[in-house]
């Protein structure tokens, strides 16, 4: 190797240093999901993301989706979802593949690959230890029906708290119960900022399919206050799939959480960009300042 | 409630005092299948008896099986299965419905029943903590090719141990993980006989569908020793199903485990009467008097 | 043993499990006297009892009388006493004798006793540890002097914390010292109050030899709330001896413990039973609902 | 006060700074009795020596005896002794007799004189914690019955190195239990050495009522090793009741205790002196030069 | 030694055992400086305080100070110092002499000398653990520059905490850093007070060359609260160099120290003296008793 | 900044994962002089590179020379210094010097930068913690006096262990004391050896002014075993000051560490290269594989 090689390797080592010292044993929960869980080379890097930020010091969390995978066993199943404002009605039988798809199938693979990368992941729904996500039912515009859909109620932190001081990486499958332990499908985006919220994490980080928050110029706004979100969703900047998450986001920020970021995870290795480097690659949501 | 049936029901507590003091802080590892897997009122014993284990001071481990759940879900999906020996062959997509039904529905079960009954359990695989139920490829009679079929190799019981020391109780589908990061089916029994002899556990029990270890008068044996049991399959004493359970339990006893039963799981709170009685509802291998 | 039998003590155990779980490593001090300190199968019995606590995670403490047997050495020695409103006026001579029978013969055979029954108990006076029971002298009614009788004034529990959290069982014998380091004689009853207070206990015990509280049919309270033993106490409906155990509970119970238990010890293992059955044999005295 | 008093004050302490030094963290078992335990003045003396030691860093251990205490009381009910070699044959009522002196009065004492000297010295006795102290039936000469006599066989030190590392001091009772839960009576000095040597304490202290061991023509010899102590007894040197007590120190010696002291207990504050000058107050038993 | 001589040795040790107790544990930061740090016999004799004072179970840190022997240093290089007001103005060229003086000289000896007498200690400077004592610049009357001279500004005391807790004896340079790491030149009396004020510690004491606070007859004053020195400065009975040491004490002591002592550093062993006898030898600052 | 600029950086982060993991708490000891110590640039860079292997895991400690400067001082003082086979002969002023600059100067200046770069380091010398680096005189060729001229004997590494395990940067003056507590002066390359040896430390870090170790051809040779080093030296391949530094690198690998590497001060970052690139800039010496 070239010695300017080596010096352009060794700089970007050191560009990073301020930030690993800043986020030294600190805990950042990451919802998994979209194309990052899909392609195999994003797959490998997000993997490889979270166990370099292991072993430099941070406490990650994953908490992954699952919508398609969902969709393909169900299909191959015969069996039919009917969807209430996107989101899926959640009869018994198909809890049941809800639950194997999550917490059998892709909270095994991130595990595997996690594994793959020299990081030692823990597969996990929040059924276990007793229920550590507990949920209550939600209902659709209008009090409609939709089953077995939950929304946290209470996050018990202790086991994530136990493992993630131990070195272990936690994945969560957005799976919950409620108080008479009924199992319940809740949206990945939601439980990461509960969980975020109750382990009064440093970054809730949301994988998305987009570049992040786009301006009326459709240019990418590179960081935000809460006022300026709420601002946006209200004037109309942002839109349609955008708003949950960015009030999921603020929710979280609004509730101990000190920075939420939306960022696109078709970017190779867009975790490290984000926490390592000033530009980031998405938006970033911060408190304003005092 | 009457005087005399108050004094009886201290008795009884007072009658499992011993036991209590010889098995406190000891691990008991329990291949949980069968029956007392299917019957909605022995699942609730079970889980009851696993959590009473935990709260008067003992570790309980849990390795479970699954092979009719599977059956069920890849006939849903039209897939056949061949088997060789009573093992199945298992391909790619086998594997995967092999570790939804494990890790993403059975496993969520017994969390769930063990959370009803008080207890707070963790589901595992032998993926988790970057594969702690390291396999190799296991081959059918003639090396005969069965596909993804392991048996274990080595066990780290580092995250094990830390769960059952914090009072959590472990539920362990017998998925495992060769050094490629290739994941394969465990015989449960297996798994749990490898995971006791690890753990250098107190007792290995395995829960199945018959009396215990009958001699030729078809009485049950209440107790036997490793060259009993050597000698019980020699002569023909034993045979089919039960020949691969005793030589699973021997092999843990050889390794450092102190005591193996084999019981009767369609009797209700097997596992309480087998660890907190005299006599016992199964045939229990014993080390020979030195 | 039949199988009927085998699954009536299975189910006795389960019964339990809610008991043991809600009372895990809460601290139970127990009051014991009466018949139960005198009576061969009621000692074993008692001893039994507060094992069985211990090994199935709770913390118990007994702090223990004796005045019958402090009579019978002072009438061996010839010794005289006087009785103010039922306190024996206590001189030096017979504090002397006080402290040789209540930490020199009662506290060291509850030792034995708990020792046989495999248990790991500490005798304990209110003088170790630097005088873990402070006191100052009490005065009859209309200030007579009652010798060195003293009242509980300040109980340092480090002692007692590190000794329950070890797996240790402290008898204490009710001896206490003055802030000038003099000895005195404590009631047993007002010492264990004061140490149940001190340690903010789960419960606190006294072992008597009636029934319980009676009403004014002479059957037993089940249940009372404070309010309802100062009405009970207020219009005669309790009288004598049961007045002072009352003042004592309740006082407790102002001062953080959480319930209190008047029981039978007559009644083999009544400890347990109270502890673990819903009717128990005795009058518990509980908070009333907010 | 003077600045050439002063001077001199600060002199003595800073001489004792090696051996404070040196002995910092270890562990001392004193056996107290004679007229240490008589004179008020002496026992206040031994008391502030003991609680000293603790706070410069030493981890003081007491063994009492109680002989001339035991006596009074056995005289006082009517009771009368028979001693074969100098030991007292003790039948039930005897024991009774020395479990209330030596555990209910002296210990009681002892535990109260540190306490008056700002220690936390806690009473004790071999049957605390299951037994800490377990011996075996002591036979007289030719096989004579000597009733409840018993000589240590093993001590558990699990509770002695709690109590000492917590910073409290222990004040032991010579009472042991052996494998039946029978309660015996054992010699002090016996015991005192059988616990150094579990302990594997630094100094073995025993006080008496001599001035140490002298030579042929009564001078006190300052130091012996045990080939020395050996070749005195064999030749008539120390005659009498010196010879159990060396036999004792060396007996500790030889299974892992540094060194042991038989000292003056007659001169006040003869423990500091024996400790923190190299001239001492006795003779002082040391292992040969390698 | 004589028997007599010996017994006042023993008292000597025993007198001492209150201040011992009291002071258990406790944080005693202490000025070094003057005759004390420039005879060697009191060298030696202070470095031997230090140890004892840890040994018997205190925490000592010393701060220390090195006029003298900069100006020397600088005499040799040929450097000229200007003083404002007692202040040596430190430009870059005498703050490099003065940390290489401080740190590399005085440092260094303080550490070898209590090494000498069997202590540990560590020398340090405020720059170290991340410049653990932060100042900020200083200006002289009417705003004169003083150069690189600083004032504390913070205190972070893990280092000091973590070192006093594992016995270690910490030897700070009165250096310290600015927010931008530049180096400062401190008054040492002022460091010791800041120290002491961020430890809360027990004691600051304050080695001087004079006998102590003297009043208007030239009479020492024992002790004095904090309203009499403030009173004894506002009329003049203090004068000179004793009026910024006072009100360094008086500053720590309304900032959570207990007590402060300006004692005389030219009469051995005077830190002893000071902490364990009544009469001390010098004057000690009290807070008033509420 | 462009997309594929922060791919670029991502995958440098990335690649150095497998060397974060594999040195993950491991020790690394070097010695730091030369042109690193000289130049501001590298400098900094060496500050930062310490720090981030501390952020990321590692346990550095830092052993510094300061010959150049020790000779300036000197010189500014007048006085000349004699020497032999290339060791400066050391009497008493000379020693003083030494200690002022290395203890007082270079190493606080090392604690500052690393302050500068957001690590905590702490400056000491091996007088220290009672003189943790024990040494003794070396004699020169012939027996030749070389005066306080120091070899190691013993280190001991405990307050070496305590710091590093919070977080801590030592920062080592190659002084050391013999067992009489006299100073003497180290050669720092010996003095790293023999601290990484008693560390059992993963690597000892030489840092130079050559490229490392070249063959006749004056190519750098990346690897090395020990044997190979020998024959190089034997066979004269290596020659002059290079000598010395391969033997101390092999002493210390023959006496548990893992590998030596002698590598380039004058390249920016050069710590960090060698340890997570491949290439390295600079010479390895490796076990042979068994």
């Amino acid at each position: 190797m070239a010695m300017e090689e080596l010096i352009r390797k060794a700089n970007t080592l050191v560009e990073a240093l301020p930030y690993i010292r800043a986020f030294f044993d600190k805990t950042v929960v990451i919802k998994y999901g979209g194309a990052a869980m899909e392609n195999d080379a994003l797959k490998a890097s997000f993997a490889t993301d979270v166990t370099l930020l292991r072993f430099i010091g941070l406490r990650p969390v994953i908490v992954h989706g699952g919508g398609p995978q969902i969709g393909q066993l169900l299909t191959r199943l015969g069996k039919k979802s009917e969807f209430v404002d996107g989101v899926r009605v959640t009869d018994d039988e198909t809890m049941e593949v809800v639950e194997m798809v999550l917490g059998g199938q892709i909270n095994a693979e991130i595990v595997s690959l996690v594994g793959a990368a020299g990081g030692q992941a823990i597969g996990l729904t929040g059924k276990d230890a007793g229920g550590f996500l507990r949920v209550k039912r939600l209902f659709g515009p209008a009090g409609r029906d939709l089953g077995l859909v939950g929304t946290p109620e209470r996050v018990d932190v202790s086991l994530l708290r136990t493992l993630t001081k131990d070195g272990f990486i936690p994945v969560v499958a957005p799976v919950g119960v409620d108080a008479q332990g009924i199992t319940y499908n809740v949206n990945a985006d939601t439980a990461a900022g509960a969980i975020a919220e109750a382990l009064a994490a440093e970054k809730l980080i949301l994988l998305t399919d987009v570049e992040g928050v786009l301006d009326d110029a459709k240019q990418l706004i590179h960081q935000m206050t809460e006022a300026e979100v709420r601002r946006a969703i209200a004037d109309g900047t942002v839109k349609g799939g955008m708003i949950p998450k960015l009030e999921c986001a603020v929710h979280a920020m609004e509730r101990g959480v000190t920075a939420a970021h939306i960022i696109d995870g078709r970017v190779p290795h867009a975790l490290l960009l984000e926490i390592f480097t000033d530009g980031g690659v998405g938006t970033k949501l911060v408190h304003a300042k005092a």
